[in-house]
């Protein structure tokens, strides 16, 4: 009944597989907004596709569905409008069970086929994927287009290449022979059938829907489970694009569209506990703050849960050859997406009594002073700048920095609001950047946002010391550090695999710590408090399905 | 410094490898006790080892030992009389974590090494092991022999392959290299490390703790975790004896022996609480009752918690060609220990009109009577029957018959008093057959030990309906169905995939539901409330470790 889309997909599934075990660079999918690489009228389509739904009905029509929902609100300030079918929850669960039915009867060639094929399609509505993106989130066009689409793709097939890496080695039927010596062996025919956990829940943030979304999504659809998406109320509009398309390639299959369902809801309601909790959902996906995070592993106990939670970034500064290119890194970490990244630098350490730089050495102010001029230099023309900066996605960024700004400690480089050329009503703004002594209290916390610390501190080691305290305590998805001295990259290198964050060494080049290649960088590592999954690994999708088998004399 | 065990032990781990992934017949080591296999001497040697322990301090050294413990009495009649060094809960964490600085630098080469060379000398000392198995467990000898020392090592092997084969991807040095278009590619070098999760906890059980122990022991030593094993305290001897000889292997590759520890204490105290909710425990294999499994999982939130706990496990009888083989059968895996393996049946559903047969109509009396007559049978002659039920391990089994009796139900067949021929004192009792109603609540849960209950049901639906709710509700490690009808097995094998329990159809001859062959059967599918976790597979080992990456331009 099903088209193959295994076979269709099949030569790049196998390109994925090998590309996690090489992780060299891979990409099935063009980074870049081109013509060539998307088509001559994409990018016109793609807006076109995001106006019409402006103002509208989204066209998604879910049985069940008691009314509409969705008040979107772009961070470059305007309305969406969109209304979205909304479904209670106990509905949602119950279509789920009905379409994992036959869901669930379908088999590894045929949920990672599909999966394939859903991820292929929304490649091709990119840049649509972009402007929901970027009028969600507030990411900048080209950070929408590429995190929000083919990266966000990419993170989908490694999920499912894990999975059918993994699904793969179940042999299927086997025979099984045992030596009787004189006598005839035994012998047993075996049959060994993958089969799904159940319902799995994705719980979307309002920062990267989809870049966040899509590794579990995928890695439960493509091993059997169905799937209800439940996107941040603030942005909605990315996953309801993505689940219209997956039930749209889920007919063509074959099935019931109810494998991937919408859970659109209302900021204030219950609807993310009461799905969470039902005995149904044996798999949840979240990320989002560590408070919700840590609320979900402790309490939906019948599922396993997967999450991402906040964590405090930090820099370790000891030695470099070139301050200026090192500031340069760091100015476009801090600024990008206005540091509304799970891997943004927070906390930059550096020795009270300076550093040594190639050009000599550097004070502790002097250190400081070069990053907030690199800040003030990137952000120099608005226009330039809020392309990377973006916008700020909701109002509580926005008092977080007033509230930065209020602890008192000196300002390195104040946040400044930026006019943006096109979007009168944007809420754009420069990094903050502020002095701060080791050891305060204040900031041993995550300041989600453009929110910067130079922090002195008394040496390297204690930088070292500080960095890894701070991992263990409060989790990080990235840790950075700048040394010329080979011994201290070591020392960096084993504080790093002692704590459990992934290491970016002296970075000054087109490659910031902020950003990780799908087929090659680890998203997280599971070893810190900030996240207690990868994005993606073996574990990542192991946990997913089970083997059922069933033996009988030959 | 270290001895390249990997190198010796390459081989061997090659072929577990691939004996994992075809899931045919494979064991690297004799399960049988024979002087072909293990030498001429080997069972009296073991013998006189076992001996030597008796009423003497255990030959192993712990720094730190408060005292000495073990109140140990065999099955069969005779206190063991062995004390086991007493160490602290903070002491062992503390010295656990001590050896795990230098352990968890030494890479999976030498972790995957050590652990085989540990698996390897445990199958020298079979025999020993048979024996201090035999009068911990009350397994009888064969099985001793079998299931707690070759059996058991394959398993820890299993363990082992699977853990080689998650960490063997992981590339190591990599380059990564990102064209752009006409400029010089983006180049960065990237080092991946395996890092283990810490200190990971073994709590054994009392009826299997080398088969049941093995396999989490394996998996935590063989990702770069230290271990300490928590034996059942009515089962230290077989736990101590894999301690002492881990230890002298880790001395030898020139580790720290503290990689490896044993925490023996008295029954009564809280040292598996006070070791479960270590922060720095980070992985805990758990064996032993749903009540102390289920508060693992709910209180040791910083750890990986897998356990296997009880479960009711089923036979549904809808047709048979030749009834007497299916009652020899059944009959061997009620007897069969005594009942106290996790895969021994005890609901047995025949529809209350009784089945088809190829010698034509069984009623249900006659089939329930059948069944009681090849237990009978199979027990008539104690000598021999002693080898199958060995002795109850412990006096709770012992009054779980009385209190099954006491329930009121047609007794099929009672439970006697076996004289053993060896050992007078031994507690062995043949097993007990009732007849119940389907519905009836008593039956609904675990009665481990030899009771069986013959359950009427309204028909194989009926049957089929009642054994997949309770594998649900309950939890289950086996299935065992018996029918002639194709449908019918499609059914019941729809039915074990969805309730998540492993099937065995139509045993007659030489393979008993009860037993699991490393390599190809998974123990448990971790998809129903008995177990979290199988036997293994890359679940299992997939969490064990951690990926921590480095990168830096090239």
């Amino acid at each position: 009944m099903s088209t193959d889309f295994f076979s269709t997909h099949e030569a790049m599934l196998e390109q994925a597989v090998a590309a996690a075990a090489a992780r060299g660079y891979w990409s099935p999918f063009s980074e870049s907004p081109s013509p060539r690489a998307y088509g001559e009228t994409a990018n016109e389509d793609g807006r076109a596709a995001f106006e019409a739904y402006r103002g509208h009905d989204f066209p998604l029509t879910l049985a069940g569905a008691t009314g509409r929902v969705g008040a979107e609100v772009s961070p470059f300030g305007f309305e969406l409008g969109i209304r979205y079918p909304q479904v209670p929850a106990k509905a949602l669960i119950a279509q789920s069970q009905q379409a994992l039915e036959s869901w669930r009867e379908a088999g590894p060639r045929v949920w990672v086929g599909v999966a394939l094929e859903i991820l292929t399609r929304l490649n091709r509505h990119s840049f649509e994927m972009a402007y929901a993106v970027q009028h969600t989130t507030g990411q900048g066009f080209m950070m929408a287009f590429q995190a929000g689409g083919p990266h966000a793709q990419d993170r989908g097939v490694e999920a499912v290449a894990y999975a059918w890496q993994e699904m793969a080695r179940i042999p299927g039927l086997v025979s099984w022979e045992k030596p009787q010596g004189k006598q005839d062996p035994i012998r047993m025919q075996k049959q060994f059938t993958v089969v799904p956990r159940g319902v799995s829940l994705i719980i979307g943030c309002s920062t990267f829907p989809t870049w966040n979304g899509y590794p579990g999504l995928f890695a439960s659809l493509a091993t059997g489970n169905t799937v209800i998406v439940k996107p941040h109320p603030a942005a909605i509009l990315p996953l309801a694009i993505t689940v219209k398309i997956a039930r749209e390639v889920l007919v063509e299959a074959g099935f019931d569209p109810n494998v991937v369902l919408l859970a659109a809801h209302e900021a204030s309601d219950d609807t993310a506990q009461a799905l969470a909790l039902d005995p149904a959902v044996k798999l949840i996906d979240f990320t989002g703050s560590s408070a919700n995070g840590n609320w979900l592993e402790s309490h939906a106990r019948q599922a396993q849960v997967y999450t991402e939670k906040a964590g405090v970034n930090q820099v370790i500064i000891d030695s470099v050859d070139d301050f200026k290119s090192v500031a340069r890194n760091l100015a476009f970490s801090f600024a990008l997406y206005s540091g509304q990244m799970c891997t943004a630098p927070q906390n930059v350490y550096v020795p009270r009594a300076g550093i040594d730089t190639a050009g000599g050495r550097m004070t502790f102010d002097e250190v400081a002073q070069g990053l907030a001029a690199a800040v003030e230099k990137l952000t120099a023309d608005p226009a330039k700048a809020v392309e990377i900066t973006g916008a700020l996605q909701n109002n509580a960024t926005l008092r977080r920095i007033e509230e930065a700004r209020a602890l008192g400690l000196p300002v390195l480089c104040d946040s400044r609001r930026l006019a943006h050329p096109q979007f009168e009503a944007a809420m754009v703004q420069t990094p903050l950047l502020l002095a701060a002594e080791a050891g305060n209290p204040h900031i041993e916390r995550e300041w989600f946002g453009p929110i910067v610390f130079v922090v002195a501190t008394d040496s390297t080691a204690d930088s070292l010391q500080k960095a890894q305290e701070s991992v263990t305590a409060h989790g990080a998805l990235t840790l950075s550090a700048y040394t010329t001295n080979a011994a201290v990259a070591k020392q960096v290198q084993k504080a790093a695999e002692r704590s459990g964050v992934s290491l970016s060494l002296n970075l000054t080049g087109a490659v910031f710590v902020n950003q990780t290649a799908a087929f090659s960088d680890f998203h997280g590592t599971g070893a810190n408090p900030a996240a207690n999954a990868v994005l993606s690994d073996s574990a990542y999708v192991a946990n997913r399905f089970r083997i059922v088998q069933t033996r009988w004399h030959a």
